[in-house]
């Protein structure tokens, strides 16, 4: 089936209900509306999240998948295989949370998608000789922890349980706190390399973050990195007080250091060919309009394809932001809260799979995802569905319906590759974490 | 009975007991405790502004006061006389609700030593030949809905009706919605001049903001005057993107054009004598770590003795932050949300009182007041409890148990010769607003 035969609408093929991606997407359109902000706002086990989890587990057992949720919050959906074992299994999915005012496609057109896929291989009558798991990842973008991929960085290992658990979100309430208040053992939070390590690959599908499908005019292409990236939390500590008592000599104001700093890390990062340097986020404390600060936190988002580059450049952000905060009689301290390097997804995987899709173009991305965590322990691969406004954590993000068709219809034609094992490629090689 | 007398805990004289203002502020001192920023944080109709409201309720009917409270949530217990009218009453009273992370005195202070005044001109037998009303005001801080003094502005009709209950939280409730849930009728909301142009006088006791009376070693001040202030909005719009995919040139970022924009107002303000400017509050939208925001909002509150160059420094403030949004490919708007001129108490109240307090030294300040904004339909005065911290809206703000008792009976030798009226001085002149 090509990438261009695109079924819009449900179609019933062998008595087999084909959903459609907008269907589905249609489903879930009023849940988690930020009507501040615009778009979407869903963060992990908000109760938009909730209950996007819990529509998607109905359309899991909808299909007769066996759904099953860790101590973390993964939910997993199997179709099993008529006979064979339970390892080696195809994982394919994404994540249903959103970053604050968020679109509607980061995450669930890959968890979407994976479901129309299912659809799609029934209808084709394609028998797995092993099994494929949906997945649902929680808290991939790190809006409410402040870590990014946390779910699949504590299975994959990449962050301590201890640190994982003991993270908080803005109210002061922990990881652990929320796992336990969502019916989760904290206790039972362990990473699961060997689990990741037996299975056959991963497939993640995730709406362009950027413009480049649409200057190739394309609507689907292979992942083959993804730029090292990592987040820095800024602390920057002066003293708080009354806004109308106190003379513009005797403050010590945060905010003002903070400002500074923010223009410094894009200073910085402008100066760095290839860096992107972004503060998105920054909150005072206290945070009244008649009271000076006496805090302000802020975090650095870097990014560049060398590893070294960007760790540089974090060394002259914190030299610079240090030299700021004593100017202001306040004091700076900066705290890495993630960091990933640069991840090159497997090329054997890739190179199987671009014979299935041989139109598609193969990108390089600069948004982490789940897959590049992932990518350290199991053979990866990422589709990525052209998005015309190349806009993405905006209400603004975008896939047309006929692209997101046919992201389903080529995520389903390399899940079949992968499951049937049919294909002449070579075999998979196992990469050492 | 002078101000260096001072009943410490409770005291019974002729079975009158008298509540001390320390026990007093105890019986409330885990209320609305915020563990995120230290202090308090007790916004208008919070759940912990609500269990304020309701203990000071059973305070004021242990005392056999009448209360009422009004449709905009201003809450008035009754001391009556035992004959004459309800007009011509003396009013005292300040607020319960906080600055976020603010301190333990700003408010509640004065509330609970106008309690603790009742108690005391009762055990020195006073029969007034006038009402007391003890009021607490909602929203003084206007930590919620963005507007300082929302109550005392509605009833003196210094904001329209209409505007005050489309005002919105940062959930994007509006006051009315708010109002309605909490059993108060949007509908019956509405300015009440004629009833403040009825009181006699209106004295709020608030603790200093500043360290003036440290420096007079003086535990008690009257006021004199309340600076200038206003604060405005500023909306920065650009471009929300990812910040990963989105490179450095390509970006229209609101974050970098705001912290711009904030060490603008600190440069201005430190270049004009005498005036504060300050940004406190300041919210990107979305405000996630991993997105160029689309807007950021920032609130700047400025003061000057004189309103003119009050006004003349917001306009530079303005322009300076046009031209700066417009570089960074960006537009901002200045909005004004509220606007107070320099405030002179009523001079003939003030003469008044200072022969009851002969020795307290006469203090200005720069923070505002209910009593700022009533003072323009009733004769107001203001006592000042020293804070040796000089901090205030802030966890650091303070004052010593002996200097809270003094505040309290010096209030209530002022109340006692306003509600007796048997003082010699001249009567007071009526003000028109």
């Amino acid at each position: 089936m090509a990438v261009d035969s695109v079924p819009v609408g449900p179609v019933r093929i062998d008595s087999v209900h084909v959903d459609s991606v907008v269907s589905l997407l249609g489903d879930i359109q009023r849940i988690g509306v930020d009507r501040v902000r615009g778009g979407y706002s869903r963060p992990v086990f908000s109760s938009a999240e909730l209950d996007l989890r819990a529509w998607f587990v109905g359309q899991a057992e909808r299909r007769g998948l066996d759904v099953e949720t860790d101590a973390v919050g993964t939910i997993r959906a199997w179709w099993k295989p008529a006979s064979g074992s339970l390892g080696d299994a195809v994982l394919t999915g994404s994540h249903l949370d959103s970053v604050p005012g968020g679109g509607a496609y980061d995450g669930p057109l890959g968890v979407v998608s994976a479901l129309v896929a299912v659809d799609l291989l029934r209808a084709r009558g394609v028998e797995p000789v092993r099994p494929l798991v949906v997945a649902v990842f929680p808290e991939e973008e790190g809006s409410r922890f402040g870590v990014a991929c946390l779910g699949s960085r504590v299975l994959a290992g990449a962050i301590s349980v201890d640190r994982a658990l003991a993270l908080r979100d803005s109210e002061g309430d922990t990881f652990a706190e929320v796992l336990t208040r969502n019916g989760h053992d904290p206790r039972a939070v362990r990473p699961d390399t060997a689990g990741l390590a037996d299975l056959h690959a991963f497939v993640e599908l995730h709406v362009e973050q950027g413009r480049a499908l649409v200057d190739l005019d394309q609507a689907v292409a292979l992942g083959s990195s993804i730029l090292g990236h990592g987040r820095w939390r800024l602390s920057v500590e002066g003293q708080g007080n009354h806004a109308g008592t106190t003379l513009m000599r005797d403050r010590r104001d945060p905010m003002v250091a903070a400002a500074r700093a923010v223009q410094a890390v894009r200073d910085l990062a402008r100066d760095t060919p290839g860096a992107r340097g972004t503060v998105g986020r920054l909150q005072p404390v206290p945070g009244g309009t008649n009271v000076i600060a006496s805090r302000v936190d802020l975090w650095i988002d870097v990014r560049h394809p060398l590893d070294v580059v960007t760790r540089a450049l974090v060394e002259r952000v914190r030299a610079e932001a240090g030299t700021i905060a004593a100017e202001e009689g306040c004091t700076a301290t900066l705290t890495e809260e993630s960091f990933s390097a640069t991840t090159h997804f497997d090329p054997v995987l890739r190179e199987r799979l671009h014979r299935v899709l041989p139109d598609a173009p193969v990108l390089d991305t600069g948004a982490g995802h789940d897959a590049g965590v992932l990518a350290a322990h199991v053979p990866t691969a990422m589709l990525f569905v052209r998005n015309p406004t190349g806009i993405s954590h905006s209400p603004e993000e975008y896939a047309a319906d006929g692209d997101a068709e046919a992201g389903a219809v080529a995520l389903a034609d390399l899940l079949e590759d992968l499951l049937t094992g049919e294909s002449d490629a070579p075999s998979l090689p196992r990469r050492t974490a």
